[in-house]
């Protein structure tokens, strides 16, 4: 399994970082310095001449071959210290095995291998099943209990993957979805059959905190969706069919079990998190699915209404402008490239020290949040994506030069050469504010996801190039 | 009102910063700076020259002195923004009444003081009552919504400032803590007569937010409490406790009400803040009533004993402190000063900027929070009080020298120089990371405590030395 030789590789004056993984990679991608990449944005022309053409599209390779190298670091390092885990799951089951076999004469000794861990628990043990996201900085566990959140999309990343990207179509992604799926449908929920799902968990499925969210729920969802379409086992789209609508209920009909009392709604503030979700979601189960695009038609409709009563944000304006590609509407999308690109870049990007504020008071005062001018992984990820995704369909080189801007920013400041992956929390100069890899919220899935989506676009852009010569 | 003329004022060469405050104060203050102070932890010794002596105790009077300076600023500012509050109200009143007048016949204009504003909005207008918590650096007001933490907690300082400082015992002061109470009284209550509070109300006390917490309840109980101590009217000390009955309930009983979901107790990890808040306010209750410690005795041993199963923190702490202190129990003391007091100094203590880490992981993890690093104003007025204490209860160097340690920083970094008043949220280095001067835990509460304390610990040292002579 080899990643694409980066065309325009002028061997190994920067080599790619991903190498010294201890996983069967080989990359001789050519990744250059982002500062090679700024002058891109300026290209763009109506008319543009041969020379700098060629620089277009020598550009886009290099940036897409900058994507590639970091696709395949996270989820894989996140591989890695999953598998690592499973091993030593499956060493603990071996003792346990070893221990119970005077009992219950069980053969006590099975290869610690991933396959024969599979097969055995998940007839039993469950407490190994599912993945730990408190990782530190070296991938070090530092937190044995399980957060549903970054399980979830875990879940859905690792399927989504191999589903989407042919280099990852590996048989220990899809074997490391598997439990983490089953635990899912066997320990989320507070009180099956409620729909309600805990927030965390003791490593053996036991309830330790309950949000009054849905977002639990919600990436719930989106693992069962995408197991669904790795493996077509009804059943898990079944599960997330039925939790899609649970939640539709919440949002549109009652939500007292999720104990939002009922006067919340009397203050006329409200929150976007919700229709973006829910906008998030319709995406996931429509995707090329004609009878999930007609059940959720008016779901979907109600969301992009919601979201467009908001001022301006910039993830909310990702799943607004798929919408506007999705139908074809270009008034849509130019008020969100409006409103929901430019407008909150403008207003939350810092230009003394770069990168996102977390928060921005939208009359200027200070936010509440203590922690409002920290630098978190995540929006930088869906801006990388919304702004280039904004590029592809309107051909406005603003638009790729904010691309490149938060880019290299991000590739700056969030990447640790050291230990590998990305940092998720910097402060305002950009100095680490948190070192850990995994946590409560931070798991396996901005990274790949935005990497995966811009590589993706990328290569259309190439192939438009291409096809238009 | 005169604050007390500081023995060994030595002129003007470091004029006191209360002074340009547009109230009626005069000072005549020496406030040295507080380097010249750092030296005074060596000097308590069992055989102390008699120069060293008077170096002592001339040092504990700076100290002193600039303690007092503080404890004017503070509650002062904060009244002086509520009365501004309060005129606005009023003026906003006389227009109403105004424009009712032509129905009613009432007579149209009152003059705008605040007298006249008390007697008028108390039978009407109750969204004129209580005040509003969320100050911008120079006063304004950022956010209209009531947060009913810092009100009680307002309430309760002015009332407690008034009964037990002398030059507090201000008209305005008691006057601005009667509206606030009866707006708690009549619209903290989520669905009276059930006792669970709301975290924020609108103006005019319509319930936007319920935290699953006890702690607007529990400065609720503190509000009425103090409202009872100042004007003997039951009615107040009636909620009070019947509050903290329903808030023992809650902890030792039955959570539901709350919401806690019956199985957030199968995770070992528990709280220190309830048991801490708990013993808080049987100290607040019982303090001089004979009738009140006999009730709360045995919840007050329940607290200790819950608290000492933690590992540390200080503000946990000062409440044990105090708590062996009116027992008399020494060995509970230094086993408080060891393991509440210096233990959680040297782990939270930033050597290198100076100032306490928010959160510490107790096995030296990162902690979750992202904000952890940022220095908070109120647990470096807590660390004030308890090593003040710890010091005035051993006489032990070290602990003064770490009171003067906290307070040279405190004094340095949080106070805002320009528009008065502390800041209450630093990052690391100590540059300001929220510049607001009340928000939704920030309000008139610890700094006036503090402040406060110190000052007449410090009195008591000081007579302690003159009777000594």
């Amino acid at each position: 399994m080899r990643p694409t030789q980066a065309v325009g590789s002028t061997g190994s004056r920067s080599p790619c970082r991903s190498c010294d993984l201890t996983l069967p990679l080989q990359c001789g991608n050519d990744v250059t310095q982002p500062s090679a990449m700024v002058a891109l944005g300026k290209l763009r022309r109506e008319r543009v001449l041969l020379a700098e053409y060629e620089a277009q599209v020598k550009g886009e390779r290099v940036l897409q071959a900058w994507f590639t190298a970091e696709t395949l670091e996270c989820p894989l390092l996140t591989l890695r210290y999953h598998l690592k885990e499973v091993e030593e799951g499956a060493q603990a089951l071996l003792l346990g095995a070893s221990l119970a076999s005077t009992a219950c004469s069980r053969p006590p000794s099975l290869p610690p291998l991933y396959s024969a861990w599979v097969a055995c628990c998940s007839l039993r043990q469950p407490w190994l099943w599912g993945s730990f996201s408190c990782l530190s900085r070296n991938g070090k566990l530092y937190d044995e209990l399980k957060y549903l959140l970054p399980l979830g999309k875990q879940v859905g990343m690792y399927c989504r993957l191999y589903r989407t990207v042919e280099r990852f179509r590996r048989a220990e992604l899809l074997g490391a979805a598997k439990p983490g799926g089953e635990f899912l449908i066997r320990f989320a929920r507070v009180e099956p059959p409620a729909k309600k799902c805990a927030f965390s968990v003791t490593k053996d499925g036991t309830p330790v905190k309950v949000q009054r969210t849905l977002f639990s729920e919600s990436y719930y969802t989106l693992a069962m969706n995408e197991r669904w379409r790795v493996t077509e086992e009804t059943r898990y789209q079944n599960e997330a069919v039925e939790m899609l609508d649970r939640i539709v209920y919440w949002v549109r009909v009652d939500s007292s079990e999720l104990s939002w009392t009922r006067f919340s709604r009397t203050h006329k503030a409200e929150d976007l998190a919700v229709p973006t979700m829910l906008l998030h979601l319709v995406d996931q189960l429509q995707e090329e699915d004609e009878e999930m695009s007609k059940k959720y038609a008016e779901l979907e409709d109600w969301g992009v209404q919601r979201i467009l009563k908001h001022l301006q944000a910039i993830e909310a304006g990702r799943y607004l402008l798929q919408d506007a590609q999705r139908e074809g509407d270009t008034q849509l999308r130019d008020q969100v490239i409006d409103k929901f690109l430019l407008l909150p870049f403008h207003s939350g990007w810092d230009a003394e020290h770069g990168g996102f504020y977390s928060f921005r008071d939208v009359d200027n005062w200070v936010p509440h949040r203590v922690e409002w001018s920290a630098r978190l992984w995540w929006p930088h990820c869906e801006v990388m994506v919304a702004f280039l995704m904004g590029y592809s369909e309107t051909g406005d080189p603003a638009l790729l030069k904010i691309f490149i801007q938060v880019s290299e920013y991000s590739f700056r400041q969030f990447r640790d050469l050291v230990y590998r992956e990305w940092y998720g929390y910097l402060i305002e100069d950009g100095r680490v504010g948190l070192s850990i890899k995994g946590g409560l919220y931070k798991g396996c899935y901005y990274n790949p996801q935005c990497m995966a989506m811009c590589e993706q676009i990328l290569g259309a852009l190439l192939q438009r190039t291409e096809d238009s010569k």
